[in-house]
């Protein structure tokens, strides 16, 4: 099976300099979505694969962050990507406001319980991540985590950035395999989208007003989100800024950077010898000798 | 009320410097039993006093890390010292071998979760620290971790130890108070309370034949811990090595350490005013025209 890197275009550097901006968000990597698609289905099927040994051998777990403006199709590439996968081996939590347990925990602490076990492939839909971009853009929402006022100062944004970096170097040194990825939606489609989901009555359900009035400070969060993901993306845990004006681009450059993952980490099923060889020979013949 | 400072004397450097031979199991700092009782007395109401106003105030968490090698008076001290406390606003967990669902996750994941509310003392007996002690001493501990190899290496204490400085850095930052206690116990004490564990008939659940085994490695002990607490006592999270042969003074040291770290916080029951002290006069009417 070949295995195309156009993904790799998308990998945030680490150098501190990354711009949104600098992504067009219609951008299709000069792909017909025929043959993207066509790619989309082989590269899911790949990603089950690799789960089932990833669950087999039993020492690497997988975390994947997923931010994005609403409306970016998070939920829908989700869906999809992982289609093929082993429920049982995929945890997906959606972070959404903090409830009033949360709030009286330090920042990090509802992300931390959710962590996925080995052998199991975690999904954040939106994360801690949202502390230095939404929180820092609504501090009434900082407001409520009363900390005590001498924590509380202009520093922790940068506090809670290299808070943020030490937990993810943490987990990769622990056996947790991170990738996150930024949906990155131009303004018009975003607007396209919510005017599909006001207009079709299946997608009402989507739609939130409070979504109009955050799509106002727009531009606040394209610089807050530029300078999260630039200062974040590192080589043990790296972002990928993925056009997601076209949905079925989106997918294929997540999955296949979710697959290039998977696959540094050689995963194999274990081979049984030596002693356990024998067990295994001894079971066959009590099988056998049953009457 | 006086403030006496002598378990300042127990507050390791920062400077990485420090070793647990260079400090008398025996040492009472002078003081006689019934003056220290006295004064212990006096200290643990303070405790509870001190107590109410974080929980009022709801803007603190305290999270207080006892170690020591067995039988050096653990749980009694928390016992003893937390004693006039309410015990809703107080939570002690004790950290034994890890259950099959904590080795399937990263090592401090078990005590994230259990980190103490805003407004709570948390105390934690034994630690994340047993992870660069006993599990270092312990090699098929750190096997049950079933870390990938390529995370497996000697290069793990290095990383743990500056993974657990960043978590408490982490804590401080996010309103809690870390102070940690090692209470230094002499090879003869913990033989005369392992043989009262043996001898009295209502000690002998306490009694573990493991714990004379792990005392033959009382020197690889003593040196790990030595190092241990060396490297992590910082400003953000100290530790005290306090004497634990008397167990009424380790008491008393623990609970004038807890005391001062609790009067750094500037504790204060909130006042109210402008329009919630309107409100609660307009209660006040209103529960006054009842019938």
């Amino acid at each position: 099976m070949d295995h195309p890197t156009s993904f790799e275009r998308y990998r945030v550097a680490s150098d501190g300099r990354f711009e949104l901006a600098s992504i067009d968000p219609r951008d299709t990597g000069s792909l017909d979505k025929a043959v993207a698609q066509e790619r989309l289905a082989r590269t899911t099927e790949r990603i089950a694969e690799l789960q089932e040994r990833l669950s087999a051998q039993d020492r690497w777990a997988v975390l994947l962050i997923f931010q994005g403006m609403d409306a970016s199709g998070k939920d829908g590439t989700i869906k999809q990507v992982f289609a093929s996968v082993d429920p049982a081996s995929c945890q997906v939590f959606a972070f959404k406001a903090p409830s009033s347990e949360e709030l009286d925990h330090d920042f990090l602490w509802r992300a931390a319980r959710a962590l996925p076990e080995r052998g199991r492939i975690g999904i954040f839909n939106r994360s801690y991540y949202e502390e230095i971009v939404t929180v820092r853009i609504h501090p009434e929402f900082l407001e409520k985590q009363r900390l005590p006022p001498r924590c509380a100062g202009e520093k922790i944004w940068d506090e809670r950035l290299e808070d943020i970096d030490g937990f993810e170097r943490y987990l990769s040194r622990n056996g947790v395999l991170v990738r996150k990825f930024f949906l990155h939606v131009s303004k018009d489609e975003q607007k396209r989208r919510f005017l599909e989901r006001i207009d079709e009555p299946d997608k009402n359900w989507k739609f939130n007003e409070g979504d109009v009035a955050e799509r106002a400070r727009w531009d606040d969060y394209q610089h807050r989100w530029s300078k999260a993901i630039a200062r974040s993306s590192s080589d043990h845990a790296p972002w990928f800024a993925v056009p997601a004006d076209k949905k079925w681009f989106t997918r294929l450059v997540v999955a296949e950077a979710v697959v290039a993952g998977l696959e540094e980490l050689e995963l194999d099923f274990p081979r049984v010898e030596g002693p356990r060889k024998q067990e295994l020979a001894r079971a066959r013949e009590a099988l056998e000798a049953e009457k």
